[in-house]
């Protein structure tokens, strides 16, 4: 049963970019940090979504994350950028930053760029995929509150820490690979804690470091540190290949942070009401260096067309390539718009009373519901 | 009981090298070849080591590799390289293709290289490590042979696609991340399939796409390719991240085959005495323009630390970090010598005779054995 209610994304973006724009950002940097959190919905990743502003909102209330802090450059050569954000909104600096970075890998071939002191930055893959419209692989990165234990471990030392990774494409569109290093996010945890179901094993260990099931218990004992958290991708111990996600997580931690000497690991934690200041690492490679960039894309057409195409395992419809289910998600959204949850809806009406600013509606009744 | 019997690394480097000279390898090739099998054993990878020496015979024998086919560069920019390697040994034109990476790193910031229509390469860590003492970032990635099935499907599509990826620390060394894609590599199945036990589920697949434990068949299966394969890290269907190996391999794919145009996916096959003609991608990024690289070889000491001092899991000893373990076996294989398998020196001892030279003598009585 779909108790979901449908809005139109455009109208969306532009409640959050007025609710930004109240508490202090320019129009533009609303408008970016609007669009970055409807992309998530519209690609239907709703943890990364409007479901989020209440989060913003209130970094911004606390000063965690600042309405119009100015961003310093540290470091600037042909191939690599160092940002300080001081503090500022992850999405504004992440999209300039981004966007340095595809003009100096036109210039140049490649070029990369770290940026710290910054704040939440939604989806890594909206950075990466800002590169595909360039003939260029887009790659983004960000570390996060420390929520992950690493092997043979019990206590979290690195954060679920994404990368993205994406290619362009002709007609199958472009493969973008967007993922945590952990094996899930805090978020799918939090889902099992309000249904009261517990957690598969090899997801998280409690204390002791051993597999733990109880999504509340380690929810609480991971924002106290008391000990356990969640597994790297490969789960528990060496089975299942977890060294390889736990490798994984550190490496873009390195690329975070260590390149540019920001806060690293168990250094980073998140607020009661925000998320913690982060480092985002984010590169492009050109791909004319290499090759013709449009023949590039019509290998790439081949490899993904042959991929969603191979025959599924039984009792699967198919298989998908990264990005595609993505990609459909965001054609359906903008037709039959963006669906919500009641929570959601609440939550973003809450949001536009306190401000005395109008939320918009539904757009159900053009679904023929 | 350890029934393995240890030698000199000096002696296997040697006995290689000879090995490849008769061959028809040139000297400084063989050299180089030898040392990329040596270095895995003698970093605990045997998998990769000596003990392929006989499919690199086989190669030369067969044509499959080529002892002195010469290499093309079709590509040259400051920042990029693309080389047609034209059925050459792997190892010596992945370390030349690398140098050329540092080399325009050094100059230029940032560098990368493709290979094409080249042979297997051994160890991909070798060459990013190659990075380690100019102060640099390391990367080297290959794909191989299908061997891979996307999540939801049911025959191969990728191969165990390694990727490495390493950053300089003093005190603490290196860390040295080496893995494949895959959950778990070809030679881990065959090493069930020769001790006649059961695989764990979410290893493979048979030919409906269902979790698999007969080894031996899954074997056969996938050299016939009559269905089924190696699962991608996070193991079956979406609950445990299965779709982010994929994704993970795929991407080593487009960066090692499709960003140069060289065969990719199900394509490539192995035969049955030798590896598939693959391809591999290089890269260097130059610490110094981020950041002072005595700094960040200080904070990788800080965060590589931190790891290995993490508390255990109940039951387990220490938490490691990437390439910790790998640098402890060398070190104790410097000392003490590398250990072979009696299958192993029989094999060796095999060859030795073909060409009547000498396989080098054991030292277990420096052991104290």
């Amino acid at each position: 049963m779909d108790s979901k209610v449908y809005f139109q994304a455009d109208a969306l973006t532009e409640f959050c970019r007025e609710v930004f724009i109240r508490h202090g950002m320019t129009a533009d940097d609303a408008g970016i940090t609007a669009d970055v959190l409807v992309t998530a919905d519209m690609r239907g990743i709703p943890s990364h979504g409007i479901g989020r502003l209440q989060r913003y909102v209130n970094g911004l209330k606390t000063g965690q994350m600042k309405a119009n802090a100015e961003t310093e450059i540290i470091r600037d050569t042909p191939v690599s950028t160092v940002i300080n954000a001081n503090g500022t909104m992850g999405p504004p600096v992440s999209v300039k930053a981004m966007e340095s970075v595809i003009e100096k890998a036109r210039n140049n071939g490649a070029s990369f760029a770290c940026v710290y002191e910054s704040n939440h930055f939604g989806i890594a893959g909206y950075y990466a995929m800002m590169a595909l419209k360039h003939d260029m692989i887009g790659i983004a990165m960000t570390n996060t509150a420390a929520l992950g234990v690493p092997t043979f471990g019990r206590q979290v030392m690195f954060g679920t820490n994404p990368l993205a990774f994406c290619a362009p494409a002709e007609k199958e569109g472009a493969f973008v690979l967007d993922m945590s290093t952990t094996v899930v996010s805090r978020g799918k945890i939090e889902v099992y804690d309000r249904e009261g179901k517990a957690l598969p094993h090899n997801w998280a260990v409690d204390k002791t470091g051993k597999s733990a099931t109880d999504a509340g218990k380690i929810l609480d004992d991971m924002f106290h540190r008391y000990g356990g958290g969640i597994l790297p991708l490969g789960g528990l111990g060496e089975m299942f290949g977890g060294y390889k996600g736990y490798g994984l997580a550190v490496m873009v931690d390195i690329l975070c942070s260590v390149l540019c000497g920001a806060p690293f690991g168990s250094q980073i934690s998140d607020t009661a009401t925000s998320s913690a200041r982060v480092s985002h690492f984010f590169g492009a490679i050109k791909i004319d260096n290499f090759r013709n960039a449009g023949e590039f894309r019509g290998d790439m057409d081949k490899m993904l067309s042959q991929l969603r195409n191979t025959p599924a395992a039984e009792g699967e419809e198919q298989v998908y390539f990264a990005g595609q289910k993505e990609m459909e998600h965001e054609k359906s959204a903008r037709k039959n718009g963006i669906p919500l949850s009641p929570s959601t809806i609440n939550n973003l009406g809450k949001i536009a009373g306190e401000l005395q600013i109008e939320f918009p509606a539904s757009v159900n009744k053009n679904k023929g519901e």
